[in-house]
């Protein structure tokens, strides 16, 4: 597989980062302000969310991301930044502003990203000070940013990658957060992609796009879309490759393949880190009649709070699998379908089988939960991931605000 | 508003039932097999789970009421006799036969039920020494049938109300069961309403259908749709008005009304007695672009996991009920829109109100909390009904099998 190496978003040539508290979050040891920053410029690409209720941040960055030359990203923790009107668009502006303004870049090559509670004003003079110290000391270190977007997540995501392409040594990082309202739709709540490669800016966005629909796209926490997901995917051309301007490149798969492993890492590490998770799920629909159908198989039964319960409870009841595909709206065929845990057989074309309880209880007691569904219609085939529900989801969200 | 009676779906007259305990759960204290008859013939209207992977009642049941002549029911819990394959299938043939045989009636006019654990193959051994039981002292007592319905229910759920029509005393009695794997699409996990009115079979159809959209259909437990919905509706003409064959006829409002009180009453007893719910959650939508809108924008709300759990730790977090409408698909201007406590705005016209907490805390230790929204595009509205999240909903359905 891949070369991993240490360096996250900072591993590729000519990024750097920084993390600082600036005062928007309570706890004075939890970080807040992050900084993604390229000192070359970039090509860059970016998915946003497709809830109505879109957050200033993306309303602001989305525009941005259509030149695709963004070089910088500055991102807050603490305070989403979202429902917060006219008001909240002049603070997302303020934040690029600013930041731009003390790396002497252009504004419109800054993108804003913001996390945390909705519908409340952005603390700006707090973030704007914060600013001042985060562009002061930029590092190759990507530690502190990827500490300061994290909200409930339990600890920070990040990943790097080495590829090969024409000799040249490619890298690409990345870093998200979790960690509720985790159901995206066209991209997930935050995740930053870097890389040194040389790439024209159409593919660049291509790639991403395709990328996020079989990897961010296929997790999912609680089923809540946020008002707030953007990925962002940042490419500065240091590799000196020569550039990727075309999907028959051969060099472009190698860069595809690349990508969706490091987004994939990141989508299962936010998976895994669901509010509350204890267990990871992972869902592999195959045989559906369509790819669209496996995926939307996947992710129903990846969705549902009564298999997350009871995967939870390392009960393999099976029963609530096939319901969530009966009201899931795919077709189905009872006689056709098979359902294991592992390569433990639960359902077998259309019979239940008389399996092991113990050797089920044993499958779910691990911390990677496989379920396998083989709906016999097809040739399409998906993979969802999401994470039990526990005691632990419903405490942190009965009080998330106070 | 009704004049509400006791007896349940014994009060209409001509109506008998019974409950025994069979052996299908395991507890020897939980009735388990319940019977509903008119000992006069009926006519009948029935709507049924969407789910695809429809239970073998569903499909047994189904295809009677398609005659329209149901004068029996016969239900057990403690077994869903779900993804039980072609044997499932003639278990619920055999069920509905011998109570037809015990009953002397058609078995055509024999509708079968069943709700528990999906996948298990059902004793029918057992059921069919328990329909001797059951058969053998039908009373007018409709207590022992509603708790033999009982899943997770903390409680039974039934009602009844008089109506006049023509000067002729009509009774409408109806009972219910929930509580998880309840987001009825066509139905709700088993509903059961008689009635002595007078009404041809094809208007009585239409009207079940109707009152079902507004009520069973406008709840949501966990969003889960289940295999086994079903609502059935006996009319066996006894209290001798004039028979209702046209939505035009003035009696069929007055009868209209009375059908959704009823259904009304249990979806909200269903809500309320969500597994593990503390809350009943009522949200009130108007102004949505069209009706439709208007129920997909409650139910969403409803079925958000972040907003039950935020009830549930009396949290007034309204951003998460714009990100809810926000992903729900439904048209969305947040400068027109506005959310409200009871009367407490939290929201208005896309500002965000600086709200008394104290207030809205007050409002959420109720054990109904009232959620208004105003989307401000349309004369639509709806409403919808669900419970909060608590960690008792994750301990029953970790175990709920084993």
């Amino acid at each position: 597989m891949y070369n991993i190496i240490d360096g996250g978003v900072c591993a590729p040539q000519g990024f750097l980062a920084n993390g600082v508290y600036a005062g928007v979050r309570k706890n004075p040891n939890k970080l807040d302000l992050g900084l993604i920053y390229s000192d070359f410029p970039c090509v860059s690409a970016g998915v946003f969310t497709l809830n109505k209720a879109k957050a200033a941040p993306v309303i602001v960055s989305q525009d941005k991301s259509k030149k695709g030359n963004i070089q910088a990203i500055i991102i807050n923790s603490g305070n989403a930044n979202s429902c917060t009107g006219e008001l909240g668009i002049l603070h997302a502006h303020q934040m690029a502003n600013k930041t731009a303004f003390k790396l002497k870049i252009d504004p419109l090559n800054v993108a804003v990203a913001s996390t945390g509670v909705i519908g409340v004003t952005l603390p700006i003079d707090k973030i704007l000070s914060g600013i001042d110290q985060i562009t002061h000391k930029l590092t190759k270190n990507s530690q502190a940013a990827s500490q300061a977007i994290m909200t409930t997540d339990t600890y920070s995501k990040s990943i790097a990658i080495n590829l090969k392409i024409c000799g040249k040594n490619i890298t690409i990082g990345g870093m998200a957060k979790g960690s509720g309202m985790i159901h995206p739709n066209m991209a997930t709540m935050l995740g930053f992609i870097t890389t040194d490669i040389s790439i024209s800016q159409e593919i660049l966005q291509y790639t991403l796009q395709k990328v996020n629909e079989d990897t961010f796209n296929m997790i999912t926490v609680d089923g809540e879309t946020s008002t707030n997901d953007m990925v962002l995917l940042l490419a500065n051309g240091l590799a000196n490759n020569p550039e990727i301007n075309s999907i028959k490149d051969p060099d472009w798969k190698i860069f595809y393949q690349g990508l969706k492993y490091v987004c994939q890492f990141l989508s299962i590490e936010i998976a895994k880190d669901g509010e509350g998770a204890t267990k990871l799920i992972e869902v592999k629909v195959t045989n559906a009649k369509n790819k669209e159908q496996a995926k939307i198989a996947a992710r129903t039964i990846c969705g549902s709070p009564l298999i997350k319960s009871a995967v939870h409870g390392e009960d393999a009841n099976w029963g609530r699998i096939v319901n969530a595909l009966g009201y899931s709206g795919i077709d189905l065929d009872l006689n056709k379908l098979s359902v294991s845990l592992e390569k433990l057989n639960l359902f077998l074309e259309g019979t239940a089988i008389q399996f092991d309880e113990i050797e089920a209880k044993n499958l779910l007691k691990n911390k990677t939960v496989n379920i396998y569904v083989n709906l016999g219609l097809g040739d399409g085939e998906a993979v969802a991931w999401g994470c039990d529900l526990t005691n632990e989801y419903v405490n942190i969200n009965a009080s998330y605000r106070t």
